[in-house]
């Protein structure tokens, strides 16, 4: 019963066996090789990060507050920050709701300290965002999965599930895995169903800017403010590498969340705050992220194309994201994208294997047909080759279990 | 039984209910009140921030790096910055043993969700640093203080109290709160107790670059690394703002606090690492941290004298730190620094009660005669009159209690 499999002196908490590392990130050791064409990471194309921008903002910060810059400071986050999300979002939101944190994963980090207890009933999507279950899992959940369709999260399986949950995490705009966008009217719907039934929502929003043609509908966040805690980031349209991301939670919930923030580090760098203050002053994300959606939309087109093309015959499924960074496709029935990727990566291409963002579903075969697709890190010339590539592993798997 | 003094649809974790806001934080905001002069806070003087070095580094990383210093990264930090850490510390360490933190506080958090279970005893010294026991209870553990004295923690205490602990958390150089410094005797006996009875030891420096005379002795992890976590700092040697830190973990548990890290925030900021590693580059710490050290000696020297001259006959007791930040105080038996301190606030000066840093003890009539005073955040002018003030403070509330 003793939780130890370490050597002495030392014991393992509990929760410590369910952690794992990220099978994400182990893949993507694999494929940093060099001369591998990747759609595996989640990471957004250097090709926009402001680094002028950035530079210009580092000097200014420095010269005008190095001091401050550099100090500890407030939990809450820098105050001008707070205020510009929350004059920026499309619900009315006082800056005193705002927290910012270390990156949107720390706000996922401090839901689960703040509302999970060992054992806590939590629903997911299926499939869902693979660092959100890293996030929870630590405090001991009992994870339940709720089925979806093209629109999103199904209701009635939600509604099945419901009762004693803790909440329901998702994930509305272009989601990770996915790239799906959950619809106005069951958004509409599962606002009020959760309502009903006293289930608070935790929506997770890092792409809802990444729109390609029209804005995603409104968040659920805004249709019910006080049973919904909405996890922003900046990671998006500025640049990851700052670790900034942001929640907005009801006065209720505020203080205890601030209070996880303050024992998990104090704060948020203060200096990279006041430097995403400065860049994103005026209306520099007005320029900015519409650029953003102008790469992303091609490199979505290109995968699109390069798909069509290269997998003419070969029974692959895939859909069309109206944004974001991930594209969601299914092998021909019977295949196992899992056993397909050492293949792919043989061929000189990489991708998730969508099993991996299922909630306990890892053994489902229509889990396993999945793959998820990032087209906004590789060039269109290399989406070109990727998919070819991809196709090639996919008809030689298909020929081999022939 | 529900642990829920939330409003619908919110529940409640349980560990929640045992988070509380800083007693230091919320004094802070307090004494921030423009003209008051705080002995309160542990911020380290930003006449010793390195905002030059810092400008030039940001702006090379940017120029030299920047889509690199601006995306994801690895969550076990940095290599150039693990590097430099692993070889300058003390006794023989792999840089692949060290892992970045979001500050040193971040370090703490990790231990406890790698190492707490609900009901977990664990060590603390008596008084120990306060950050510390709100990064440990929200994983709800039996926190037991063993006693102490001049030289540090004492050993009886601890061999009785040693059963079925987790860990032992201390923090040897110039601790927070009390400043003082574990001898080398009581070092080499503690090592040698603690893995005789197979505790391992949490120890946490963030302040033993900044020694006055001499350095201190030999880390406890040096001789025994198996057994020990050792957690460091850059915010006391370069500055806070960055929330850059490290912990140095044995290969066993390694893999358990990385996978916590990368749950908790991903990795920490990639640019502030590249800034941090740009600045220590060379040798500019050596030239940099002496600075530190003369600037903060003699502003503990300046205190000594302002103790000495202001608090004749009012039998306050203080010590006098070898390095660090803080020096500890006890006013005169049966006096409160807990409501000595509105009164002290009033004439112009603030400081934190010790009882903030008793875990439990907060009744005990020997911790509320203690206080913590930092010397390194006001000036040698402001010491002056500060210490004038609280002196007229006690003086004040001896008559009132005669």
């Amino acid at each position: 019963m003793k939780p130890n499999d370490l050597p002495a002196p030392w014991t393992l908490a509990r929760r410590a066996n369910r952690m794992n590392p990220s099978v994400i990130r182990e893949i993507l050791k694999v494929t940093e090789r060099p001369g591998i064409i990747s759609f595996a990471g989640g990471l957004p194309s250097p090709a926009t990060f402001p680094v002028k921008e950035f530079a210009a903002a580092s000097a200014q910060v420095l010269a005008n507050d190095g001091p401050g810059a550099l100090q500890y400071a407030a939990s809450e986050g820098f105050g001008p920050l707070r205020e510009r999300v929350a004059a920026q979002l499309p619900w009315t939101v006082d800056p005193a709701q705002v927290l910012i944190t270390t990156g949107s994963q720390q706000g996922l980090d401090l839901v689960a300290k703040v509302l999970i207890d060992a054992g806590s009933r939590i629903l997911v999507e299926t499939p869902t965002y693979l660092g959100a279950l890293q996030a929870f899992t630590p405090m001991e959940p009992e994870v339940v999965g709720v089925g979806s369709d093209s629109e999103g999260l199904a209701l009635d399986d939600f509604e099945a599930k419901a009762a004693g949950a803790r909440f329901l995490y998702l994930l509305p705009n272009f989601q990770n895995p996915t790239g799906r966008t959950m619809s106005e009217e069951r958004r509409a719907a599962l606002s009020k169903t959760a309502a009903r039934l006293g289930v608070p929502i935790i929506e997770d929003n890092p792409y809802g800017d990444l729109w390609f043609d029209q804005p995603p509908p409104a968040p659920l966040t805004a249709r019910n403010p006080e049973g919904c805690i909405y996890l922003g980031s900046f990671s998006k349209v500025l640049a990851p590498g700052l670790r900034l991301g942001f929640l907005v939670a009801p006065p209720a919930l505020y203080p205890k969340l601030l209070q996880a923030k303050q024992a998990a580090d104090l704060h948020s760098p203060s200096f990279n705050q006041r430097m995403a203050a400065q860049v994103v002053e005026g209306d520099f994300l007005d320029r900015h992220v519409p650029r953003i959606r102008a790469l992303y939309r091609s490199q979505r087109d290109a995968m699109l194309a390069a798909l069509d093309r290269e997998m003419a015959g070969l029974d692959v499924q895939w859909n069309s994201p109206d944004g974001g960074m991930f594209l969601w496709a299914r092998l021909p029935r019977g295949m196992n994208a899992v056993t397909l990727l050492p293949k792919a990566v043989d061929l000189g291409v990489a991708f998730v294997p969508g099993a991996a963002f299922y909630a306990g579903g890892e053994n489902d075969p229509e889990a396993l047909r999945t793959l998820r697709l990032s087209f906004v890190t590789a060039t269109v010339e290399q989406i070109d080759r990727g998919i070819a590539a991809l196709a090639k592993a996919i008809r030689q798997a298909a020929g081999g279990g022939a």
